[in-house]
């Protein structure tokens, strides 16, 4: 298992390098990334090259036998280089441009930058190629952090080439975006703006236009370091860390991933009740993101981070938990931010292995069991995710287009609702996984498509099919709503889905901050309701309300189709209020949790599987103890727990790793 | 009665248009505003015009019996405009341009947008001057809804000569806006600008005359229009669409009614408890800028918008009620945004006629219903609103000055307290009149002048006049306090009214968020207090404070003058909390609810009269029936209404007109 | 005692002047301020002066007896200089343009402003350099209020040549920002740059940096303007007014108080259940800025002020108490902003000595007492503040620093933490200076150094050999963490004060906003916590933590050191919470109130003294009656106080001053 960080040497002096790699290897490290941030120290002027340094760290990490994953050093561009060309720098949707002082800040379809920025790789590319300690590129470093949506003259250009490529014909431009409506009419390719401040609600179709084509944009970049990589060192894996992470929405990794060798993914905490389940939430999607193969936990942190309003720093426990729920669901690297914690610069709170409290704090010591830790795990490199029995579809398109303005309502979350579902059915103790839209869920029982609020006729065919087919299907509010342009389809709602859920509603009915509805099954309805009646009189009402303007109208649906089945959740009901809907379609699906009852809700199960064995991670939930019967084989990794005749119990922040045979 | 929407058949295929025109006459619609955003359709190139669609279906419209409101279609330039000429975009208080993308992105004040506007109602005016279905002339649309406030340099030239025109002089200007203080002494008119972002607080009478300019620059750019319209078709009469909703502030509509030939509006309904009431305060307001006279509703909705945060849809029943409202005080039309709702674009959430859901749907029936209802009150039309006994005075100056920075508080708000004053004297069943503050309140036996906070001599000169004829005056706290330039009258305040009032105010003494005080009658006020004494030994005391800092000190005080009276509270209390007032008043000025008791406060009465017949409309307010005794006549329009044993009861929403003899 | 207002008279025709002088006899006035906002009045054209109306005031005033603090007139420029020169006007961090319409629209660092203010300075200072009415000389006004931070391009270059002086050379600047992280190294001087809006967290020295050079740049204005006037009118005592007053952070006092001949201060209070202590505190700060000797309290408000979100007049009592809470803290001089309420202009609703209700108004005659109460306290002018057994050191580095971004919490407040401690041992009676960083504290018993944040080794070893010499030590959460490049100091914290306080923390552990944790001395603390060790075992643990991650860890420390002992509070307890701690300090410091028991935490005594006598000015903190036992004296002022029977009674909002023989 891969065990390292991020190391930025440049900020200490030569004789600390040699502390930090005798201290990398007491903790178990063998992989470190070098050089994210280095660019000005590898090229100090335009004319001049100082490539010393790194070759002296290159080898002392090779000695020690740590693997570098060598960063392209391009993420964040030398002051010399701004000044010379203040065009590289970002616009906001304001105007105002984004000056230096921070990091990332370059337009990603600046060719200024491009150039020079190809030829840091070029030259880094071509003096590291053989060396030994090079073991995979990273290609710049979480890329659209910062810089995603540019408004500059440069941005406002190749968007235009990007919507030529999309429309070929403005004609066709037009129609997508509706310009019929608001004298939007453009008769000249050169007419086409971003979506840069304007005296009202900018062109829907406009903006989540500029949403595709700004992470496409950001991929056409990371494709160009690529492809120079790939012809230099065609050998050397070539990865970039993604933020698969909370609210972060604005790369469509679903679409990046097959550019990279590897999938990396950098994680952080929030703090607050459903922390782990988001950390676990997300690994999965990267796990899916991989198509189930091995990824690589590229960030997370030890501690603390320095960028949350408060930052608090992790409990006892948390660091090993945290790392093993990346393991869970595929990782075969655990990777922080960073090697050595900064005196200086704008990260010098944020947590690291080696704390400013140095090698005797409770943090490197829990760093140094960590390492060990994964050093038993040595059993699961390589094996791959079992895919689960369920479903999660996520879609960024949805995501984007979901939460535009002008819209039945701004308080819809995409993610959350997805994180609902997921919840409901770590609750009910059934696997699921979260997979991107487009990857194929024939495979599986039952398709969870939350908020499938962009719905193109293939989509919806493919999921009919399924349903034909004898899956399960159950979406919810706001999904079946739009096509790829973003135009409703029209007709009752939702359009796309209406006949394959056999309902049809009239009108949505988004409810007030604080107003909530009763279903007659007992749940709280918050958020959204719909004005909807059944078409099919095979249709099942599984719960209708019991109070509000929808009073006795169907809340919840069930369509048998066949073997299959087509379900539909009108209002936002949260985790708890999902148990009940997720109880029937278990019960119709066949589904059946792999855990003892007593643990079902409390422990999070992920299964990784080679050929010949299965590795089940069971991860406590809680804040206290779990007691889990019955589950049999050999405890890989023992965290916070104890096996007791044929009890297995799980601490607080517990995690186990039981090996078993195949089955 | 004229029915009908915005109809923007440039979002669809020409088949269409036959079935909306088939539908609308299934619906009843007589008339459709045209062309609102056809600017980029009619003229696709600066030289090249395609009218043909539109001929056809104007065409089409006068065929079926269908009368056209045609827009001049300047409401949002094209893009080829906009790219020609990037100088007509508005930029804001912060220098940031407000780019294309939305729509009415254009310079109040720009004289190549006019050149290019105008230039196109010309040609449109030509084109369709003799067509038989031109009922009428709708100017550009929402003027100031996105655009008011621009702080280009060409509305700097505008309003430099604006100022010339109001000062003549610069010593007059200096003086008026006191730039003797803060080192702000103009030398030179080119020095002046608008009030663009500044370090801190700017000039307060730059403020309030940049307000007035911006207000009177869309004014004089509707004359513009107008006057270019009436050269050509002299006959056919002009309006353009009033936003009197909500707090929709910036246009002085009190100034504008007389520039069109009937007034028109569009109003919008934000949730809340006293929904209906603003929207009755809103069409009253509206039937008073029309002098009485009947007017345009020009824009509603049938369900629900699009641009609040959550965007409810109406319950059953309240299409009619909304629009019967609006009737009630004096509107000849209702018409909708907008006739087909939209499937792409900024709007295509908001409701329309004919919904997503088709004609199938419970909101087409209750157009269609709508539609039967306004024919049954065809006797209605070219009626007038019969005035009321009481005027609230409303004053577009006061609205914009009372709510400036710098100020005792930030927390007033001037037409939350005229409407406060519409619920008190709604919930003691006596009709009001909402009366642009210029008009003749001569016939008004009670006036209430709520923060009437800019009291020019001559007003203040009126008020005493009407009071000293018999008239009964009462007025609030900030009232009487400034000139014309927002100077302080000097002396006690309220320095314009205090002799009438007979009270002398040495502080004015606003309440913190969490802070309330009691009066001696049981209110209690927020917000505001007065430290006030009492100057003529006349005045009657109604209510002392009972607690808080003035404990003790008049709070609500009367001064009887011959068989008038002047009176004054000085605290905010909210629409309960005036109901003693209104007693006293009403009881002092001999005025009388027309409605039963049992029904006052919870049906709102409005009466429309012709030479020889009054027609009552009654408007449940509340969420329950209503029964009204004694209310005789023939029920022309029976919405939710019963009628036996000579009790009328009102269904929730429901609302009734009441055919009577002119009393 | 100094007594009177800003005066701008050019408000007003000069026929008002003679009112006004007459006026100011009647309530005492004997000093004003005038021409501060008179630049457009003095130079109405570059190439005009007008000093005929300022010679005229100047004569009349001094015939009065009347003198004169007399401005430089260049707080606000005039029209025709920032049209003719707009490259004076200040740019936000966001690159807009602070345009004119308000006041203090110039760059500090533009040199054609300078240019043309020190014309106006020269050509004042000539004309006025023998007058007879000219007591002192007042630069610009309030410095800094709104242009204190300008990122123009003047302040680049400035920035950078204050870089430079403060560096050296670029190695030592890279080395100070830490621009080896996030590839930020410098090259030349020329790529450097103000923290302008950048795409994430500018570099934090960066930030701190340019927040030391605008406040120096302010000074080094100052200083231009001082040095001038000095040339020409040596014996003229030259001030400024400060703003030491609320969250007013940017100008670094302590290095601008010897800047200046005399410390001058404004005063605002805001309202809330802390404000007479928030102006105590300002106060105690502003004489000890003066190094105990008398200051001028330039500006304060009769009642309400125009610029909060709302603006509570003063209650009956509060101007006296207010104004001689100032005196008692060593202002030997009492001015409001300003005489005469303005009619016009941005600060119309700042109350003022003689009000818009003129001189029969309540706020004249208070005003009139007033001067009447100063008088009386003749015998105090020029007695210096006694110094206290405790000082709390203010440090405004610490307080910028602090409250940085990308820290462990953003609700940090570095101003409440050091109020709390004010308020705590005003419960606990003891007298308490508000003392400079930089000021020697060796004098006192007992230092508080809150969030200490700043800690370079100069004065960690200071505050070490403070402890060492039997000094008692507390600091809290935060303190001693960066040096003066706001680098961590490496190893467990407090880096800097660990070995003093015999404590390591290996974590900062900030609390969310909705968690609290009890202490086991029954304290609660917010806001922060610290993973926290003793290291020395003489440490005595004053409270641990009894809930929480931290529990049973210590939360307050007390190490003896000698006579003396260093302690540590590791919690924000507010000042209720703080009681126990300095209970427990004031013990081993042998502090003992100088107040009866009753009497403690209820009133604030500040003692003032010459060479033979002392001044107690006791003021009620409380909203009820206080009394006071056993002070004995002859009472000089007494304010809403009675003495009978050796028992001394204060009013609510009373303030006594009772002469006693020096002790």
């Amino acid at each position: 298992m891969a065990y390292g960080a991020d190391y930025n040497p440049e900020q200490w002096p030569s004789d600390v390098w040699h502390e930090d790699v005798r201290t990398m290897r007491e903790a178990g490290v063998n992989i470190v990334t070098l050089a994210v941030f280095a660019w000005a120290r590898l090229q100090p002027a335009a004319d001049r090259w100082t490539f010393d340094w790194l070759d002296t760290l290159m080898d002392l990490l090779h000695d020690n036998g740590i693997a570098v994953d060598l960063a392209t050093a391009t993420a964040s561009p030398p002051a010399w280089l701004t000044r010379a060309h203040p065009e590289i720098l970002p616009v906001n949707r304001h105007g105002e441009t984004l000056w230096p002082g921070a990091r990332q800040h370059w337009r990603p379809t600046s060719p200024v930058f491009r150039t020079y920025a190809l030829a840091l790789v070029d030259k880094l590319a071509r003096r590291y190629a053989g060396h030994p300690a090079l073991a995979a590129w990273h290609i710049s470093n979480e890329l659209g952090c910062h810089n995603l949506y540019d408004y500059s003259d440069d941005a406002a250009k190749a968007f235009r080439g990007w919507l030529r490529g999309r429309y070929g014909t403005l004609d066709a431009l037009n129609h997508a975006w509706g310009t019929a409506f608001w004298s939007q009419h453009y008769g000249d390719w050169e007419e086409i703006l971003p979506p840069r401040l304007a005296t009202s609600y900018p062109n829907p179709t406009q903006q989540l236009d500029f949403k595709r084509f700004s992470s496409d944009a950001l991929r056409d970049y990371l494709c160009a370091e690529r492809d120079l990589l790939r012809g230099i060192t065609p050998d050397v894996p070539i990865t970039t860390n993604f933020m698969v992470t909370g609210e972060s929405s604005g790369m469509n990794y679903a679409e990046w991933a097959a550019e990279v060798d590897f999938v990396s993914n950098d994680h952080y905490v929030w703090p607050g009740p459903h922390a782990v389940s988001e950390l676990l939430f997300s690994a999965n999607l990267t796990g899916n993101l991989a198509g189930g193969r091995p990824w690589f936990l590229m960030e997370h942190s030890t501690s603390a981070v320095n960028w949350q309003p408060v930052n608090v720093p992790k409990k006892q426990g948390e660091l090993a938990r945290d790392s093993l729920s990346h393991v869970a669901h595929g990782a075969d690297a655990v990777c922080f931010f960073q090697w050595r914690a900064s005196v200086a610069g704008a990260e010098k709170y944020h947590s690291a292995m080696l704390p400013h409290a140095g090698t005797g704090s409770a943090v490197f010591r829990s760093v140094v069991q960590l390492g060990q830790t994964l050093e038993a795990l040595a059993p699961v490199v390589g094996s791959r995710r079992k895919p689960a029995p369920v479903a999660i579809l996520f879609d960024w398109t949805s995501w984007w287009a979901s939460q535009q303005d002008s819209h039945p309502t701004e308080r819809l979350r995409y993610r959350q609702e997805a994180l609902d579902w997921y919840l409901a059915w770590q609750q009910a103790g059934v696997r699921v996984d979260v997979l991107p839209v487009a990857a194929p869920s024939d495979g599986y029982n039952l398709v969870v498509a939350p908020v499938l609020h962009v719905t193109p006729p293939a989509l919806a065919k493919r999921l009919t099919s399924y349903v034909e087919g004898g899956g399960h299907l159950v979406t919810t509010y706001f999904s079946g709503i739009v096509d790829d342009n973003d135009h409703i389809i029209p007709g009752c709602y939702p359009g796309a889905l209406r006949e394959l859920l056999g309902i049809d509603i009239e009108e949505m009915a988004p409810l007030l901050d604080d107003e909530s509805v009763s279903l007659d099954n007992g749940a709280v309805g918050t958020m959204w309701t719909d004005r909807m009646e059944v078409t099919d009189p095979a249709v099942k009402v599984l719960a209708r309300y019991a109070s509000g303007e929808q009073a006795g109208r169907p809340a919840i649906t069930r369509r048998p189709v066949g073997g299959g089945s087509a379900s539909y959740v009108s209002t936002r009901l949260g985790s708890v209020g999902l148990a009940p809907v997720i109880d029937e379609l278990a019960g119709v699906a066949g589904l059946r949790s792999d855990l003892p009852r007593g643990a079902r809700g409390r422990v999070e199960l992920a299964v990784r599987r080679n050929e010949t064995e299965e590795f089940w991670f069971l991860i406590n939930l809680t804040a206290e103890p779990v007691d889990v019967d019955g589950i049999e084989g050999e405890i890989l990794v023992p965290i916070g727990a104890t096996r007791s005749a044929g009890q297995l119990t799980l601490a607080e922040r517990g995690v186990v790793v039981v090996r078993r045979p195949r089955s």
